[in-house]
């Protein structure tokens, strides 16, 4: 084949890396690779949850593509996926159409809403700097109607965030760093305001080490949190949410109800035809979906088994960033011709979750549980890692966490 | 008399000016004084349209009545005026009542609405930090939304200004400069967004030298400000803006209408039963109103006439502040038995209008017309003489504006 056309599709963890990997290894003689994203920019999924607190402007979340990736190497278009046609080897844009000989899918995750009534229409999610930077202003608007009404509405001050795995433990611990600079910032009392958690399942942080779970409530619970474990939500309005608990149903009035309860694939996978289970295809070993010898997909659409519990590996920036690097190399053997494909297999190095800019939990190598400050380094050293990884140190040093005593 | 009871309705420039001059003026053991006002702060209200567009931050433009005021000398109560009785002496606040022998009332303005449909209920007033802070959100909140929809609402990016007065004026300055860097926070093109101003007026700025208004509507037309001029509102709703322009009704598509139009004399003050327009109660040239010798009335609610115009002197900082120092000397006339009080008449020492952080125009010396930054300057020289004149040099280095070159 001569210069095969090889389109990525997106420009997240997954996608990005992987064109990054791609213009190293293969020379523009070699093939025509194109990145295709909705922004002119990337940005780290993993960090949102700040730019939506508060505590982080999305700018330090967010870099141009074009700043990372060198675009007289790979072709760069703007543009959002309408549709990918596997078996005629063509994706539409809202603008255009391509064809491609090589398919790389980093679509990303969408919010998953489990048929919640009102979720949808009242609920934000942290999926995007647009998402993230509109909850950060909707929370302040709030904080700033309280003191021009007469009667006080408390709905604009209780916050709730709907799930307590990993993302909504560590949106609430922002939040409780960012609530007293609001009451100072409004002349909101702290004690008028509320942060609430509801998780459906019996503990927060399902999965995780027993005693990190304790840890981090206890953490977020003297900083002001309040749980409500095995709650499940049953229905979001503009001014409330509903949810069961112990065989009762129980109200909190509320504006602001942020979910962060679940993720699916992205629709277009589904739409495309492959195999899917909520937009999360099953991948064989080298990432490419049954049927498909020319797509390969990486980050939250691919779905893949751990073969020691049984259960699928959950989406994580992590295997994302692993999965583009596996797949990176194996267009690089497909392009000089070799056709025995590497199969990929998690390396897991460390989870570590924050509980605010001061606090974290974690578990390394395998099993060493790690707390507080030495947790909170190791969570800067993994991101500033991969954006070693991405742009090298220069971007580490625009990017990167590099305040380790913050 | 042994020990009058003097009390001060407001913190607003007359009533913390007159409390600032009293302390200095009589001893705890002449009279005791209190001021009574709703927060624990002063603010600057010919500041706040800054603090609104979101180019000053608010805590610049108040600070705590007890910083200033010497709260062994005075007593300060935190509360709100419900209603002034001055047959019987007293007054009503929220949770207490007061009996007084001398009034002086400085309770400042409210927005004047002219009946105009829809305005009271959908347009913002820059009339204190609550409200100025909640413009800045709602500014704010709006640009956050735009990009958060598929279809772009372009209400959300037209801010309309009524009133093309001074503070109107002064106001759309401000955006003029604000705007560009909301484009850049939310990521929305500068081209977009819309900065109207509506004057029913044949000219901005009526009153003004005519070669004034000239150079600052083009100063603020080159920054992208449009004016419609001799244009009626008639209609505000939550999405658009109705006006009358050459017998043509038009429409703005808008959600954000700041009405800097018209201000009215307090409501409690006509409730008080003393003779008044609008709120504004004429006053004798002591200040007193007709038939009251215990009551004075200080900025915004009292009228008083320019004898050569034969028109009521503006509702100004400067003359409520040289009202204030007047009555001040005159309650100290009074206190030592003196039953001669001076006649008061404003000094009109030059009025400056900002047009954003860089240029102004304006009038000193009576006829000195002056421009640009040597009358941004002039507006910075007033601004911190007011602080100096208030609470000293300290007051001026915590709170002045004090950057002569930006």
């Amino acid at each position: 084949m001569n210069r095969p056309n090889i389109v990525i599709l997106g420009a997240g963890y997954g996608g990005i890396m992987t064109a990054a990997k791609l213009q190293k290894k293969l020379s523009a003689d070699n093939a025509n690779i194109t990145l295709v994203n909705k922004h002119s920019y990337h940005y780290q999924t993993t960090w949102l949850h700040e730019n939506a607190a508060g505590t982080l402007h999305h700018d330090r979340t967010r870099m141009e593509v074009d700043s990372v990736i060198d675009t007289n190497k790979i072709n760069f278009v703007q543009d959002t996926v309408t549709g990918i046609d596997p078996d005629n080897k063509k994706v539409s844009l809202l603008n255009d159409e391509l064809s491609y000989d090589y398919l790389v899918i980093g679509l990303g995750f969408e919010a998953a809403t489990f048929g919640i009534q009102g979720l949808l229409e009242n609920a934000f999610t942290i999926n995007s700097i647009n998402s993230a930077r509109l909850i950060r202003q909707h929370i302040e608007y709030n904080f700033a109607k309280y003191n021009n009404e007469k009667d006080k509405k408390q709905e604009r001050l209780n916050l709730v965030v709907g799930g307590a795995g990993f993302t909504g433990i560590e949106f609430v611990g922002e939040l409780a760093n960012r609530v007293p600079e609001l009451c100072k910032e409004y002349d909101v009392p702290r004690e008028n305001v509320r942060i609430i958690n509801v998780e459906a399942a019996p503990t927060a942080l399902p999965g995780f080490d027993p005693e990190l779970v304790e840890y981090a409530m206890n953490s977020l619970e003297a900083r002001g949190v309040e749980f409500k474990i095995g709650a499940m939500i049953k229905e979001v309005t503009s001014d409330k949410l509903v949810y069961e608990q112990d065989e009762e149903i129980e109200e909190i009035p509320t504006n602001t109800v942020v979910w962060a309860a679940g993720v699916r694939g992205n629709t277009l996978v589904e739409e495309a035809g492959f195999e899917s289970n909520r937009g999360r295809t099953p991948v064989r070993d080298d990432l490419r979906p049954n049927g498909y010898d020319d797509v390969f997909i990486v980050g939250d659409c691919a779905l893949i088994m751990n073969e020691e519990t049984e259960r699928p590996y959950p989406p994580t920036a992590q295997i994302a960033i692993q999965e583009a690097e596996h797949t990176a190399e194996n267009l690089k053997r497909i392009v000089e011709g070799n056709d025995h494909l590497e199969p990929f297999t998690p390396n897991i190095q460390g989870t570590v979750a924050s509980l605010g800019h001061n606090d974290a939990i974690g578990v390394i190598f395998d099993d060493k549980k790690i707390y507080g400050w030495s947790a909170t380094a190791m969570k800067k050293i993994i991101d500033n890692r991969y954006l070693l990884k991405l742009g090298g140190p220069g971007l580490v040093l625009r990017k990167g966490k590099l305040n380790f005593f913050k």
